[in-house]
């Protein structure tokens, strides 16, 4: 059953729920009725109880050391995804004080960002790249950040446009930076020191949808307001220790197991980077060496290590593109919807080989369309 | 394998993640690599493709059908718990009106919603049964509900003390009933059209933690103002069929099986509440039986099908019992640890043969340490 099952496994290049790694869905499916040391499933132990605790704290540990995080943050599983952080940092950081949160504005994730923003105080697009269709991040001297600043938002890599910072933004010492990371954490080491608040939905890089790590430096801990709803406040969860309520233990049990692959199986985070670029390289090379049937969207320098993106010449070859890549098992490359075009999402768990046959369909569509 | 992981599972009777029924554990593994139609695992398949669009219209539907939800009601698959709805519900129904939210208070889980509504407006605590121990529910005529009331709430089910609301508590029809129905919820046919709200997270009696299912009345979308946190506003998850951001994708899966499983395998909630009954009445049977040992918590009229709560005649003997009940494959009897005491939560998932099981302990227990 197993390996009938692996084999009508596609290559899925979907943008979020994404690709997890087969040897962790393979462990995930083997404990699945029975946990060792519970007598249950996964999803029918009471979070309080000791092997939930031992697994919270295990993919904490995990996470930790893969990040270098160090005990003067603390790591968080919450609920509500990215869009409820859109709206919890500034309900945090913002709300009742008399500063500006500044933001970097580079693709569709950080504009609806802002939009949440907007409700909980003042607000400062400081870089916005709409009059390059969003095909760039800012580089040094682009910007300037206010000393006095609530703290320096932006998205390390939007998804739908494909660009990604290569290295954090500029930043001063005494502003907080905010990193969206939903779609890049853990594809490359990170100085962890240098954020206020590294945060991340898992369902692109690193576990099942419902459930968002968020890593804060602890001295932010105290600025929500204890009127603030309580989920809403980041002191009640890090108090709780990510069980302030019940925390979503399927996917923090996944994401654990995903963290212990990149440790154990892939070597860490600069290994997986190496593999990361190796990649996407071999996407960029097909997109360059075809530069007059693929237009690739993000300027080289922007380029994103995690997801591809790509425009035919017309709609009806999009949609062949689309069409004879689904029959070579070759999953979900329809661009968002709000933008079009192709979009390969090939995060971590991405094989090389799932590139490499993407590459090879690319060549030979662009021969035979061409 | 499989036979051998089913047959090392215990009789789990934790309050929450709770049992399962075994056929969906068993289904979600058999395609756990690789769903049927999507070449992926569940964990991995885009919200927006049409495997996912299928299964989250399918569970919606399948829940319409068993609780006789009418297309006046929106049914919403959301993040975060009942914490959050303790927020969300006052943030939406009560902030910035001049009315007063009316709560009824027979336990632990209604004394946190309440101190949540107090940071949105006006909150009166209308019954408390604070003096007798949260040993009961009110009847009708213990309390009088405001014709101008934002609304009226209760829990229907309070799991830390196990008592239990045989039926909706009287409301004017101009007042929106709101329920708490998260360890209750599918354990008997409800009258939907009594209801503004009812919700439940889902770890107890319907799928795993991360999932909370809101059945809200459809004029009561437009009473959140557009200034609240965008995750915190009903209507923006009505309006986008639960896909206003990325929703718990396995948990709706899962709590779509459970509820194929009621409908078709149990035959129904009437049948499921039958069987509740029986289950119930077995263990309450024996803390009568030995009511010289044995203390039943809940008054006899109030007394929860879910959770049966009872005390021995003193800590020793509860440390005993609940160790010795561990060799005997009988799970998580523990009380919460905010009261003390034994807690056999006995939700659907709970064969009879599990109560059964446990009622034969009780009784040897009883005899031999009596």
């Amino acid at each position: 059953m197993s390996a009938t099952a692996t084999a009508q496994r596609v290559y899925n290049f979907s943008a979020g729920p994404a690709a997890l790694p087969l040897p962790v869905l393979q462990q995930v499916q083997d404990e699945f009725l029975c946990l060792p040391g519970a007598g249950a499933s996964i999803l029918e132990i009471s979070h309080r109880g000791k092997v939930f605790v031992d697994i919270i704290q295990d993919a904490e540990a995990t996470l930790r050391s893969l990040l270098g995080i160090s005990d003067d943050y603390a790591v968080l599983f919450l609920q509500g995804g990215a869009l409820l952080q859109f709206s919890m940092i500034p309900a945090n950081l913002l709300r009742g004080t008399d500063k500006t949160a500044q933001y970097l504005l580079t693709g569709s994730w950080g504009k609806k960002a802002i939009g949440e923003a907007k409700k909980e105080g003042n607000v400062e697009t400081i870089y916005d790249a709409k009059d390059s269709n969003y095909d760039h991040v800012p580089g040094p001297g682009d910007y300037a950040v206010s000393d006095a600043a609530a703290y320096l938002y932006y998205c390390s890599n939007e998804t739908i446009q494909g660009v990604q910072f290569p290295s954090e933004p500029e930043c001063p010492a005494s502003v907080p930076l905010v990193s969206d990371a939903s779609s890049d954490l853990l594809c490359r080491p990170l100085p962890i020191d240098k954020y206020g608040i590294v945060y991340a939905c898992a369902q692109k890089n690193a576990g099942p949808a419902g459930v968002t790590l968020v890593v804060i430096r602890r001295d932010l801990l105290d600025r929500g307001s204890e009127n603030l709803p309580g989920y809403l406040n980041y002191k009640n969860h890090a108090d709780g220790d990510s069980m302030w309520n019940t925390p979503p233990t399927f996917g923090v049990y996944v994401l654990g197991k995903v963290a212990h692959w990149l440790a154990d199986d892939i070597g860490g985070l600069a290994a997986m980077e190496k593999l990361n670029r190796e990649k996407s390289q071999v996407l960029y090379d097909v997109v360059d060496s075809f530069s007059e049937f693929y237009k690739g969207h993000a300027q080289p320098g922007s380029r994103s290590l995690m997801n591809v993106t790509f425009n035919l010449p017309n709609d009806d070859l999009q949609a062949k593109f689309i069409s004879e890549a689904a029959e070579h098992d070759l999953a979900s490359l329809k661009g968002h919807r709000s933008v079009g075009g192709i979009r390969a999402s090939i995060y971590n768990a991405m094989p090389r080989e799932g590139v490499e046959a993407l590459a090879n369909f690319m060549k030979d569509f662009a021969v035979k369309n061409g």
